[in-house]
């Protein structure tokens, strides 16, 4: 029986274990692919306070060995539920047929970046193609690049893409933006941005590196752009599925909490980009490991 | 005219000014006494993801650099108010007379721990005295120590040494906590621990090392308390005051703001131990740097 089982590792899970082992408690953290999550694919992090540029996988590497330096077991299953037996705490079931168990569960299991589906898509992470503005515009400074998408996220992401780069394209299968009108006029003032509507992306090009994206019309019509980034803006697909009867997810199937990260599921917390929130960072995913360790960590102490 | 300026070069600050810059704002951060903040106040810090154990100075050292090297420019100056000026902009007015023209302004104040006000306490700090036992604790495991308050943060925190320490002792200077009665009672059921009512603590023991407490009760009578650890929970004083017309304060003197760090003013954010909300950790003021930037940068973008 362990006190927390901390499902995910990835940096909001991994910080979770750090602070939870810090204040004595038993710590098992379950990862079902890589630990360090999906900071893993990033090739070159310059974002994450005290590392000036770092890869990701070395970011999660150092967070992984700090937590097990802490103490923490570690286990690599794909856990299939949660659910609480009687007094007897919880219990972690895993696909493989193993069983953990636990006084408090922290759910750091977080999300997934809607691909668009394109062939080569998932080679060229870090080549080119990117799912994150905020973290990886700046490397696109002077350059030309595509976002896709008609959402607030993938309007804001062209704004500020715009600030920096020498051109954005704007493409969105639809003919009208499903974003705020104030953010497609005030994209509509910048001289270099272009919309390309009623348009999806079919081919990227380029071997290695992106080198641009060959664009589809309803109509059939094809033509290429060229570009050295293109921006993924159409959501993404939280990993909370499996947990959906302990938490209450809102329309996309993110967890809504409290700011203290607690489901309402007694001894049940949540944190990270699985979490419901505005913001999705390195910085915001280890702010809510530790405040769900700490939550978790006062609901074992005041039991 | 600078497009974003930071007041306060602590970790929130720092970090927002990361993200600014790598947007393409112009950005100034202007501290009035040591960049990296409270943080440097810490001879071992290792609940920081990424790093294992690091001191303090040398953490708040790598995110000025990464700061500077994105290109943030730096002040050294006290600042005394800042003042919107028609539609020109937020002035930033210091006591030196120097005078910062922004389109927008970061409060990253950051706050002080309130002190014992007990001679030699500031010598101490970092050998002994500690205002963080969520940070500091693990040092003392198997140690015996004191926490003094009788709020929320106070028992909270002795509850939690209790798991870790040999003993812990509880000094309040009234016969009842403030606190919730649930936290008294839990720690009532504790072995290790043992109040310490009606008491202040009135000397500092050891030479280099934290080695004890003098405590004094109300009808003068003193007794030596042999700790290795002393917790002051006693409340922290939130930089705040300069600025109270442009926030909306809570009792404590806490910014209170929406998820997105927005203040009532427009163009103006607060990020970091200044703003009002339930865990003040590096993690958190990392956190709020990233998410105040990134509401600065589209509150800029959208104008």
């Amino acid at each position: 029986m362990y006190d927390i089982v901390i499902i995910g590792g990835g940096p909001a899970g991994l910080t979770a274990a750090v602070y939870a082992r810090r204040a004595g408690k038993s710590v098992l953290i379950v990862e079902k692919g890589t630990f360090g999550g999906q900071i893993t694919w990033s090739p070159r992090v310059e974002n994450y306070p005290g590392f000036a540029s770092v890869t990701g996988v070395e970011l999660g590497d150092k967070m992984l060995e700090q937590a097990m330096a802490q103490g923490a077991d570690t286990e690599l299953e794909e856990v299939t539920g949660v659910r609480r037996c009687d007094d007897d705490g919880l219990t972690v079931f895993c696909e493989s047929g193993a069983v953990f168990k636990a006084r408090s569960v922290i759910l750091a299991t977080g999300a997934k970046p809607r691909p668009l589906g394109v062939e080569r898509e998932t080679e060229l992470v870090g080549s080119g193609v990117s799912y994150c503005a905020v973290c990886d515009g700046a490397f696109y400074k002077g350059r030309t690049v595509a976002v896709v998408g008609g959402g607030n996220s993938a309007l804001q992401d062209a704004l500020l893409l715009s600030e920096t780069c020498e051109a954005v394209y704007l493409i969105h299968r639809r003919a009208d933006f499903r974003g705020e009108q104030k953010l497609a006029e005030a994209l509509d003032r910048r001289a270099n941005v272009r919309f390309v509507l009623e348009s999806t992306v079919v081919e990227l090009l380029g071997e290695d590196e992106l080198r641009g994206v060959v664009v589809e019309r309803a109509n059939g019509e094809r033509r290429e752009l060229a570009v050295d980034g293109l921006f993924v803006a159409i959501g993404g697909e939280p990993d909370n599925a499996s947990f959906s009867t302990l938490l209450k997810l809102d329309d996309a199937g993110y967890a809504e909490t409290g700011e203290d990260c607690a489901s309402p599921t007694p001894g049940v917390f949540v944190a990270g980009d699985c979490r419901a929130k505005t913001v999705r960072q390195l910085t915001t995913a280890v702010a809510d490991g530790a405040v769900a360790a700490i939550s978790a960590i006062r609901w074992l102490d005041e039991a």
